[in-house]
């Protein structure tokens, strides 16, 4: 399959961030949102950034305690007893474990696609206590004049969840809560009702059964999800053998709906492959990639905070091109197109 | 508190339950639903049976065949190599675990409350992939002329999950899928709307988190659930610090909506506790016992196939009286009475 990515890839990077407060410092930008807004690409970024150290002996953490009901900085010295700094993501401490860094969300504008305005400042952050350790992966889902906003967030009294919001403007965006019970994330609410019902893909965790598959719910309102189906799972000897979890909003095309999810190897190598649904009952699969759509090639993908991941949360569809805004490296923002008819060619 | 259990205890042991094919036999009844229906108690029992060996060497399993869409029996040479019959709940066998017996629901009605005609055959059985390994713990919640029955459900497929069902004759029953993605068991129902909305409470895990709570969720139509919110936790050193989860449907009280939940502790003894909801904002604590309202002390709860175990799946409140029907050991039906006065006053 031929993709073609932008030659200024990748198009958004760590640097190109403002901090959004001067003592913090911007790590990764990468998983977004997508979706046209008032006749530009408007990208909803996951930004993390950590508070900078001021000596050499310190390391600081930032997470939203919801105790005091706001976004708080804690400071460690290196050398306290009981503490873990071998993996960069996390912070251990005897009292508990935090992250390096916090997500937020951030919007940036383009005419071209390419080169973004960043806004500087978050347009959502942390607020609750299912957000204590930040908000991540936005997906964006137009329907009528609203703009639903479904993400993941986690917390030790909430687990691994999704939070669902709304907005009209992308300046206030009013809360939901959380879509489905712990562990669910990798959400993707389909655009349209189907005989009316909305849909939405969702990847819960069967910890007692070792599950981690792609499942369809349905909801009367966006709000409420039932009877809930497994849809997919991973597949041994394939490239998504490892795990799976939808990525883009799905769309519709002649053929079916169309999903483009991400799957993980055993060794966990992120690439992004395509599911083909059924329009009218879109519970039922008609087929899915042999082989990936895109893998981690280039130099930006392979390397960064977490290596060898492409991962994507939403696509624009324009005259027949798949546009796709993707993480990179979990630490870049790439952008890659491929033809429409080059992908439902290859599910045939 | 004083408890008063029935001098009957256990009014139903598995004797007392006709298989509901002569090459079966009943290994256990307990956790049931109960509500009273024209005039009688009604209880819908879990039972539990397997399939009787045909001579020595051989070991039975029964599950619902999602492939053929039957209930399937399946036999096994017990010095076939690699099978594993250590515990006495699974048959390991190099290609899957298997169950050693499988459950239904059974019907049985009683005018006072203690003897009871118990139906030959099952009222629900396995009907679907998510209903692989049988159906458990019933739940019974009325609205208007409707009896909605949630019950746990697992699979290879679908890990634990809960389904919904309604009826309104105990015969016929409209099932309405699984209720919240997997893990995801111990769900009550609310007997009303409150401002609105329908709530019920479930008991999700996060694998990730190490998380067994309870949580509350609003829906507005029973079928599609939302805004899910952390309730209550597990308490360290007390009894219930192992695992907790709803055990009968709440009921209103001028103090508050009751809860009657199970909590067990890291040793696994199983006791029922109260914990007192708001009446307008249901996801807003009052009060939780310190101590239990009930903890296994006779020889029928203590002894069984899991012993140590009160497992309740409703009660009836009538006339100040909570009548508690309730699993113990997991093995047979016992029943208890508590004045509802006691147990609010234990809960100031």
């Amino acid at each position: 399959m031929k993709v073609t990515r932008s030659v200024k890839n990748p198009i958004i990077a760590p640097k190109d961030v403002k901090p959004s407060r001067e003592d913090f410092e911007v790590v990764c930008v990468f998983n977004c949102g997508v979706i046209r807004f008032q006749g530009k690409v408007l990208l909803m970024l996951r930004v993390a950034e950590r508070p900078k150290a001021r000596h050499g002996n310190e390391v600081r953490t930032v997470f939203y305690d919801h105790i005091q009901e706001k976004i708080t900085v804690k400071s460690f010295e290196k050398d306290m007893p009981g503490i873990g700094l071998h993996d960069s993501r996390y912070i251990y401490t005897p009292e508990r474990i935090y992250l390096s860094s916090m997500s937020h969300f951030r919007l940036a504008t383009s005419t071209n696609g390419i080169d973004f305005d960043i806004d500087e400042q978050p347009c959502m952050e942390a607020a609750n206590v299912y957000e204590m350790y930040g908000i991540e992966d936005p997906r964006i889902t137009k329907i009528g004049d609203d703009y639903w906003v479904n993400y993941s967030a986690c917390s030790t009294i909430g687990g691994v969840t999704t939070c669902l919001a709304v907005t009209r403007d992308f300046k206030n965006f009013e809360r939901k809560g959380v879509m489905f019970t712990p562990d669910n994330k990798d959400v993707a609410i389909f655009p349209e009702k189907i005989h009316g019902k909305y849909y939405a893909l969702n990847r819960p965790i069967s910890a007692e059964y070792k599950l981690k598959d792609i499942w369809i719910s349905e909801s009367p309102d966006i709000e409420a999800w039932g009877n809930h189906r497994f849809l997919i799972s991973t597949r041994e000897g394939y490239w998504d053998d490892g795990r799976i979890g939808c990525s883009a909003v799905p769309f519709r095309t002649e053929a079916g709906w169309l999903e483009i999810y991400h799957g993980a190897s055993k060794d966990n190598v992120y690439c992004l492959g395509a599911v083909l649904l059924d329009l009218e009952e879109p519970w039922k699969v008609i087929s899915r990639s042999e082989n990936p759509i895109m893998l981690p090639e280039e130099d930006y993908e392979i390397n960064g905070f977490f290596g060898n991941v492409i991962f994507n949360c939403g696509v624009l569809v324009e005259e027949g091109i798949v546009k796709i805004y993707y993480g990179a490296a979990d630490t870049y923002i790439g952008y890659a197109e491929v033809a429409l008819q080059d992908i439902l060619d290859d599910l045939k």
